[in-house]
């Protein structure tokens, strides 16, 4: 699929098929998230591919019961790794690792979109109950868990605000 | 070109022909940075587009000297909008906003490599002066700088970590 196309084409999806995802292909989700582009080139971001049910309860659970996260026969949940961008002092730890990390993740959303799958960007969510179900060291902090699998719905494209408000010319 | 091609073969670019870069092409990148998904769908992201090259010079002091920044024909500053994300409160303000910049960004870098041009994502600069310098108000936040044109180089692609070391599966 041409690149402007996934881009305007993808959706969030959050009704899935029970059918399994392949584990190469989600390896491929990982490797192309992380060709993403990070600071220095430090990629201080790691991914958990969850597939135990139990785990996805769990999962959903400490997203407010947002269930197409058991649903989804795979979720990946992508972390930032505080440890490998500790040279960056507060920058890094503030704003640098978000970006590389929201940079990875819409490499994901892209491709599954491009395989015919279909993933959602799950942010809200207690970040508490999920490093102690994962067992995920101190400098780790899960950020989203994007849940991937054979989408069953083709929601349309919600509402953008117009160019004319988002860009600016030469100044604000 | 297709989606896995770009995601894998973009390269971050920092030399660049004089050659421009047409109006309605860099007003198709800031619409394809806006269609990566955002926090509520609040899209608090803001982009400004520098063609003046006073600016760019003050931009690429601004940012230790980077000369590229001066270099490539246009910029495109992106911003995070506080008070379009302040219902989300502290996680909107310390994660979602940076998400929603992150993912929007690797959209413009992938569309415009795409496009056959050259991009890269400048996120070390003081701020302040960039905030001055645009006249942005109070609540928004200058946090990447995107220097576009026609690149002069192909550079290899920089080693990432192996998929053993970034992939685990079902915890740490």
């Amino acid at each position: 699929m041409e690149v402007k196309t996934a881009i305007r084409e993808r959706r969030s999806i959050r009704a899935f098929k029970a059918d399994p995802v392949a584990e190469e292909v989600v390896e491929e989700l990982v490797q192309l998230a992380n060709m993403a582009p990070s600071a220095g080139n430090l990629q201080a971001r790691e991914f958990i591919v969850i597939r135990d049910d139990r785990t996805r309860e769990s999962l959903a659970a400490a997203a407010g019961n947002q269930m197409f996260i058991r649903e989804a026969p795979v979720c990946i949940v992508v972390c930032v790794n505080y440890e490998r961008i500790a040279n960056y002092g507060a920058r890094g730890r503030e704003l640098y690792v978000f970006h590389d990390t929201g940079a990875a993740i819409q490499n994901v959303l892209l491709a599954a979109h491009d395989m015919g799958l279909g993933a959602v960007w799950v942010g809200a969510f207690n970040e508490g109950p999920v490093k102690r179900m994962l067992r995920l060291p101190k400098h780790i902090r899960p950020v989203a868990i994007i849940p991937v699998g054979h989408p069953v719905e083709q929601p349309k494209m919600r509402v953008r605000r117009d160019p004319s408000d988002i860009l600016r010319k030469e100044s604000w």
